[in-house]
């Protein structure tokens, strides 16, 4: 199997002023073409550490992939640092000067002169078309003994220019010339919630396994757990085929808890497919210190026909302007989903002010109330919710959602 | 000056599969002690790739800290590979395993016969307590020819168990026994709005040069400048001394972007200490597809005293109940006031959908309206604003703050 290894250069990662998320999505994709990925290293703007880095890496793995350091300022030095390790010298390419010049051009804007650096470019090396701005990537060769070359791809640090130029360039060298995606690897994610990771781990036993084909992983996100199907196959057919198998495999051991499929398919999804089902529509009131659900519902693409929109306020009596008691609820909520022509009306009463602290939590009590048009009575769930301050508010949201997405 | 490599461990990060945060967390504190970290490695849980990154770090700075690979399970490895590093075997400590067994007691659980394998350490390492967790820490020295040997922290990667255990017990062990923070480094973060990264830079001119003293740095995160000061002093009055001239010297070159102070004061802070100044409170209505502000403000320590809450919904009818017109708009804001009993209402209108891309949005018309009682007008203001899909909202909702700042 191929192995790569990726790395990100900049001041602000190693002083940890950012956080590094191109290494992660790289990862991923270089898994997709079935190269796996042994090291992340991030290294500063310093020339002898970027090209230590560089070397490390070719040395030990087949293919390296690089973000940043391509800007025109004199701290970038990802080109100087690539040339010392192939040991040629920097070259003038006026073909690709022309590109950036052309940009500016387009945009109406005077090129600095300082940009010139930009089209240096070690011999030997190829470039790396950027049709989004003006650092074009590089492509290099470093010859190892006893093996082929390791391929050395260098791209700019901004994210939708570094994505942009893998899928466009790097991908097809990738499996053309590097020889990567021989295999089919295929991956497909099944969504769970209201379980933890260690029953989830024990109530799949043996799919979990390291040496499983094809292999189930369990990643949690803010109470979210999704099983990662990943399958290895001679083929499209034969990886998808395997895929299937194991998803109906997991329907058939934890259906309970699966409320969907996909990467980035989320409860709000759940309750918005329901709702889409049923042509009814949905007003949310959150009380506290947050409001995720309006954030997440918002967000889903078919809100705008079945949400109504979401009332956040300190407490109740803000929002139905007069004070609740148990037996004015109903004709409270009633009122409200009047008002905003819904069917359905969901509360969450209340996530939690957050402690100025990294202690996990103690459980919380959050009362969830949904009102249904022509219902007979509310619905109620009481839960107690602890857990680190991080995630307690998503936890309570997801909760709700879960609550409503299974009376749907 | 001391230097660091900071590793992480775990297939979840080289997969891709989750982003790490531990590192950037790390580097800051160590740079806080006077020491620079260089790389920033990631591993995947392998013991021969964990056994190169941490010869290589050890070799090449003076302090390892390392997060993850401590819990009970086969892929844990950080103990064997330390182990292997330091070439000693591992060895069964009873007062580990009995500090274990008291955490299970607690929490009345029975412990797994695996997680015995948390009390073996090799031959010569110190413990690093974990009072949250049964992952305790590793604390080696790693002899180095012809220098002082390089120590290494192994911690666990859970990030609330990691900070706790570098606050207690790390940072006093760098300081007295590797000679960290002999000299006392402070920051200070001022932080602005409402300008680009490049403006920014070109008025600060010599201040953000890298061999300034102090030095200022400056991060963009979703359009909030942040000036971070950094002083290098032989006392903390000393570096106080230098923050505070530079401080100054910033406040008189850009004034009018500056709206707060402090690594977490953030736009919402700064309306909410407008509005307790004045006594007043605000309610927020958002349209389209996202609703930061309601978040964003729900979360601020002071709002339930000067926040009475935020309506999100697709339009301005489903908010006002009719079809709004200009003239109708001013008597439908004030009802909203009066019955929310709010001073001033922020309306932002509105949000645009976030299409699946990693393009650059357009710039995108966007109107925002604030509502005073008892004001002779509404405040209004039109912007256009672009950018990339992930911070679009955020950059409309953080202008919708500082135009209400500005009017408070």
């Amino acid at each position: 199997m191929l192995t790569a290894e990726v790395i990100a250069i900049g001041d602000e990662m190693t002083t940890g002023a950012r956080i590094d998320t191109n290494s992660a999505w790289l990862s991923q994709q270089l898994a997709l073409l079935g190269i796996r990925t042994l090291f992340q290293t991030t290294v500063a703007d310093d020339h002898a550490a970027g090209v230590q880095a560089f070397q490390i890496a070719a040395g030990r793995a087949n293919v390296v992939v690089a973000t940043g350091g391509l800007g025109p300022t004199r701290d970038d030095l990802t080109r100087e640092v690539l040339a010392d390790v192939i040991d040629q010298p920097l070259e003038f390419r006026q073909d690709v000067m022309d590109t950036i010049a052309a940009m500016f051009t387009r945009r109406s804007r005077t090129m600095p002169e300082r940009n010139r650096a930009q089209a240096m470019f070690p011999v030997g090396s190829r470039v790396i078309p950027n049709p989004q701005g003006t650092a074009p990537g590089l492509d290099v060769s470093v010859p190892q003994p006893e093996r082929a070359a390791t391929r050395v791809f260098a791209l700019p640090g901004v994210p939708a220019e570094m994505r942009q130029m893998f899928d466009a360039t790097v991908r097809t060298r990738l499996i053309d010339e590097v020889g990567a995606g021989r295999r089919t690897i295929r991956q497909h994610v099944v969504k769970c919630f209201g379980v933890g990771e260690s029953e989830m781990e024990s109530r799949l036993g043996d799919m979990i396994a390291r040496d499983r084909q094809p292999s189930v992983g369990i990643t949690v996100s803010r109470a979210t757990i999704s099983l990662r199907i990943t399958a290895d196959g001679e083929s499209e057919a034969d990886a998808l085929r395997q895929i299937e198998q194991t998803r109906d495999e997991i329907y058939r051991l934890v259906p309970e808890f699966i409320f969907g499929e996909g990467e980035t398919f989320e409860l709000q999804h759940a309750v918005a497919a329901g709702l889409t089902r049923r042509n009814e529509r949905l007003l949310t009131v959150e009380l506290g210190a947050a409001c995720p659900l309006s954030q997440w519902m918002a967000e889903v693409p078919s809100a705008p026909q079945v949400y109504r929109g979401g009332l956040f306020a300190p407490d109740l009596p803000a929002v139905l302007g007069a004070p609740v008691r148990p037996d004015t609820l109903d004709a409270g909520l009633q009122q409200l989903a009047d008002r905003a022509a819904a069917e359905w009306v969901l509360v969450v009463d209340r996530y939690p002010t957050i402690p100025q602290t990294d202690q996990p939590l103690p459980a919380f009590p959050v009362a969830l109330t949904l009102w249904q048009r022509g219902g007979d009575e509310l619905h109620q769930r009481s839960l107690e919710l602890g857990g680190h301050p991080d995630i307690i508010q998503a936890r309570i949201a997801k909760a709700a959602l879960d609550f409503c997405r299974t009376l749907l």
